[in-house]
């Protein structure tokens, strides 16, 4: 079934509502999240109710936070999250950042106390849309990943994101785990009865395998890269840069931490977002028009397959968006049942269409990163 | 044969002030050049005096730049290099990002109409040194690595780094090209008779292949993950991301300009560097000491081979620096012949011991990225 994006966002602040969260808060919330779907990216969009929900269940999250600036220069600052989920602090970092930028050049935003925050694009094209470049970078709560020759799991898919506005209109925005892939793949080639390609994951005692049961089973996702001998040190090495932005500036517990998610409250992530202009360097058309120039050659590149034209980050979303924003953005009848029962839990409205009765198995949906 | 760290330097810039080259620009250069090679870093050290006598025979390189600040604000600035070899302009744009950093908390510094400036980690380990989180980037001159999906190379080894300051004194230090490997280990596999890991490279076709000699006879090198399927579009979005920051917002020809590399007039390369102050979200302490705490759980991890422990980006490079300092820096017979017939051809001073007469062949050296 599709329905249209405001059928989608009321119906993701409906169940959040529920939940107890503040309208506005929930409005945010359920923006992002519907901008992911609207763009493709289902692992960070409504599906993410589901885990949110597992967690409220299990650890307290606070639902009517009160986020707050503890520091603050013209071109920076500090801001707690109060232990809620971290899309609406999120975005009111990157608002900050884009005034600052504004005003001073550039600002940079570091927020502590916060929870998972959905697709690290939405905060970047914030700023491109801006006329800006935008850098975001969060730490996760899950770990599953070993640094590079390790043989346990340290550290996450920890995200990074860099956008930059393009005079057509179609910025660049790379939006990309520091991992090769997430765990959702690897479960799809479970499900299909299919290897993995070389580099997606290891087993329990750290070796590289091309088999997926050997990752769920106790093993390990792998760094981009993969393995050493094809790099994987990088992918780690950008992980590390990726935590120390979001958690050793903002103060959050270190995902190494033997306290990380375990504190008390909250989810324990950090974030870093950051704006700033390119007209300190240059008339801001002449480079959003070079943006523009090199994004344009690399789509000009012959392709291998002519059937598979060359892209630039962000077009693949931008392409997605242009159908789901005509006919409307699917969800798939065991998600659909899952959220609805979600909603009859906590008696949300339920906007979606009438679930169909069915006996399909629900569908796999991506792990929190 | 091995020599002291000052032999090295007093060397190579003896060679560069013998084609011209005013002696403060020379002794920085050398200073560079020597910090690669006592870090293990021999792809961007003396080993580059041979591309560089190539390049300067070939082209107009300005060997007496007067590097200068075109636009300057409190945040940033925009340096013309005056088309000179990259090196001494980044390490002085450098030096004004961490005096605007101390003094705004930030500075951030485009440099236009650059050349080759050597290891990256030599510059955002200036910022490290100074207590701040350090990040360099710059575009290259040579067009190796094919977008995603394309059967033509359009950009190249595209180098990022990130340097923050650890409390041990031990900086996390990430320097990498954002392709898999660097040009010179495909070359070394095809001397081995080996063939390549998955992931290094495509042939002619732009398809993925394991043998080295396709690469490299008229194939190209991988962005980082190799093929689409092991996610080597992140790669190619890190490459995009670096020329942004280096040439789009500097005003250096694209390299995917047809005049990239055929200007009348220096070598077309910008970069970007930026340094900023944690001190603007906590207290410098802290952050170092987290920062360390990150690092060292990463080094705890127990290793896959207990022969091979877990290391962090910096920890090989200081390593092989402990040795060279108290050894010499070496330097095989192949290169030093080489170095003894540039020092010779232009009359420099030979401060390395005597080249033995050998018939071995010359050793191979990394392209230049």
């Amino acid at each position: 079934m599709k329905h249209p994006l405001e059928t989608h966002r009321a119906q993701a602040a409906a169940i959040l509502e529920s939940w107890g969260m503040a309208a506005a808060t929930a409005a945010t919330t359920a923006d992002v999240l519907a901008w992911a779907d609207l763009h493709g990216i289902e692992s960070h969009g409504i599906a993410m109710l589901v885990e949110y929900d597992a967690r409220r269940k299990t650890r307290p999250i606070n639902l009517r936070p009160a986020p707050r600036v503890v520091r603050d220069t013209p071109v920076a600052a500090l801001m707690d999250a109060d232990g809620g989920l971290g899309h609406a602090p999120a975005r009111e970092a990157m608002q900050l950042a884009i005034a600052k930028a504004r005003s001073a050049g550039v600002g940079m935003i570091s927020v502590r106390n916060s929870g998972h925050f959905g697709a690290l694009g939405y905060y970047t094209t914030m700023a491109a849309d801006a006329g800006l470049i935008g850098i975001a970078a969060t730490s996760v709560f899950g770990i599953r990943v070993p640094p590079t020759g390790g043989g346990e799991a340290r550290f996450g898919t920890d995200p990074w994101s860099f956008a930059a506005p393009g005079s057509d209109g179609r910025h660049f925005v790379l939006d990309m785990a520091t991992t090769t892939v997430a765990s959702g793949r690897v479960r799809n080639k479970i499900v299909e009865g299919q290897q993995m390609p070389p580099g997606w994951g290891f087993d329990r005692q750290g070796r590289p395998t091309l088999d997926p049961r050997e990752v769920m089973d106790g093993g390990f996702l792998s760094p981009l890269g993969g393995a050493a001998e094809s790099a994987g040190y990088k992918g780690y090495g950008l992980a590390v840069m990726v935590n120390i932005l979001a958690s050793c500036l903002s103060g959050s517990t270190l995902i190494t931490d033997p306290m990380h998610s375990r504190q008390p409250y909250g989810l324990d992530v950090g974030h870093f977002v950051m704006a700033f202009d390119p007209g300190m360097f240059r008339m801001p058309d002449e480079f959003q028009s070079d943006v523009t120039r090199l994004c344009d050659a690399m789509r000009a590149t012959p392709p291998v397959d002519p059937e598979r034209p060359v892209l630039v980050a962000g077009d693949p979303e931008r392409a997605v968006r242009a159908v789901r924003e005509r006919d409307g953005i699917p969800i798939g009848p065991g998600l659909a049942r899952r959220l609805h029962a979600l909603a009859a839990e906590t008696g949300a409205e339920w906007l979606f269409m009438d679930v169909a009765s069915s006996d399909a198995a629900p569908e796999a949906i991506s792990g929190l990163t």
